[in-house]
């Protein structure tokens, strides 16, 4: 039983390995002959043409397997996790690092089962990093344990955050006041790389105590929820309680003593969930 | 002439790179059995060890030269630069990082003669990235020429600032106002490595476009200032008008478009400067 989806998580790995490869050519390459116009071009391109690579090789390989990609689902396909086997996939998580050659950019590919995440894969592909989890069995980076930081200590920790995307002046006033809170209760700094895969796998790695967010996708956090928390940190939703992975809000945290006192200085707001149906047209 | 201090810029490389290496063990090997209250005496013993490191190397092979570090500062030296040939050492710059082993950690080394920059050596050493810049020569990483961003479009740039660690009210409320302002620009992201000098490198490799802060150090600065302008940047103060390292104020910048746009963003305040007389006991 526990190497049921050992062949598809070798798949996974080896699918992440050859999209990072694709990644890392289209933004040292074609980055040299990109215009201001073609940025966009250029990511779009990548993310939509990463995806399908991926997606069409598991499709060979595992007919039956269900999908949720971060490109199918701005086409148009249903964001709607089922009981049954589902890769979900983020080509590209952290476009605007991509855009830029800064240094974050990672494929992301979490897979489920009755709702329960079973492995996730997060190739960090310009640092050449592989982070892997498989249920029940650790949390590796390049074939090294992972293990969080045992730092039980706020003022002692660095947490992770992002400014996000949207510019509404009611979520910049709520963002705002939480990093504000956080950073002054004091902690020791504060971090973001711009993706919030790489951003949990950094809390997996002890490199930051926690790391908050709301506004991300659950294709940027399925595949590294499984590595946060099988490298022994804690999900919480960002009012306590369960953590949610269509709801787009989350705190990771090394132990529950963070996670707790970071959710105390978090102003919640709540974007539309990932799995909301669509708006009438 | 060209040459002339060509031998104190390999120098500084063989050095950088010795020290570097040290830090990347101390970090690697000692943090495993790093204790809670034992962190904050390991940056301090590699801090002080990475900086008489470097300058007993100098001082072995140029005794006549004067120096400028972050320890020997805070030992009771002076900060003052003089027309003299002048070392600028910060041996770890982005000690938080370094307690969390965060990817970016850097030795800084700068030489000036005349108070004018002759060359710059900036080690990330956990990146194994080696900055360099030789005035009037260009910049380079591992070998590899530097060239800033060509993006004169606020709209299309990330910006890279710190949180520093000043938790004074009115500094944070400056500091916040300062960091909504730019991004509600709005700009395309915000980015922060945790160490002044390797943002310094992120505007001259052109994966940021612009750096600002208030509250470094002439050490963060002197070797990254001459990377970025030979990179083909800009440097500014806060308010507009020349940059001057000792001020502890940068607005660091691909080109002079993007720089004047980010002063106008600015909430400026002038911290004690680096070059101020002790105050009297």
């Amino acid at each position: 039983m526990a190497d049921l989806w050992q062949n598809a998580m070798d798949h996974a790995v080896a699918a992440a390995r050859r999209a990072g490869q694709v990644v890392r050519e289209a933004l040292l390459d074609d980055r040299k002959v990109m215009t201001k116009s073609s940025s966009v071009d250029l990511v779009t391109q990548t993310d939509q043409k990463v995806e399908q690579l991926i997606i069409q090789s598991v499709k060979e390989k595992f007919p039956t397997h269900r999908f949720i990609g971060e490109e199918s689902v701005a086409a148009g396909e249903p964001c709607i996790l089922t009981d049954d086997p589902t890769w979900i996939v983020d080509p590209i998580d952290g476009t605007t690092n991509f855009v830029h050659a800064f240094p974050f950019v990672a494929v992301s590919i979490g897979f489920s089962v009755n709702k329960q995440m079973e492995f996730g894969v997060v190739f960090s592909c310009l640092e050449d990093k592989m982070f892997t989890a498989r249920r029940g069995s650790g949390a590796f980076c390049n074939g090294e344990p992972l293990q969080v930081s045992g730092q039980k200590d706020i003022q002692r920790s660095i947490i992770a955050t992002e400014f996000g995307s949207n510019r509404d002046p009611e979520v910049v006033d709520k963002m705002f006041s939480s990093l504000r809170n956080v950073l002054c209760i004091p902690v020791h700094g504060m971090r973001g790389a711009g993706t919030a895969a790489i951003n949990m796998c950094l809390v997996a790695s002890g490199c930051v105590e926690a790391y908050y967010e709301i506004g991300m996708h659950v294709w940027d956090l399925a595949a590294s929820s499984l590595i946060v928390s099988e490298a022994g940190g804690v999900l919480m939703d960002v009012e306590g309680g369960a953590a949610d992975l269509m709801s787009r809000r989350i705190v990771a945290a090394n132990n529950r003593t963070i996670a707790e006192r970071i959710v105390k200085e978090i102003h919640p707001f709540a974007p539309p969930r990932d799995d909301a149906p669509p708006l009438q047209q």
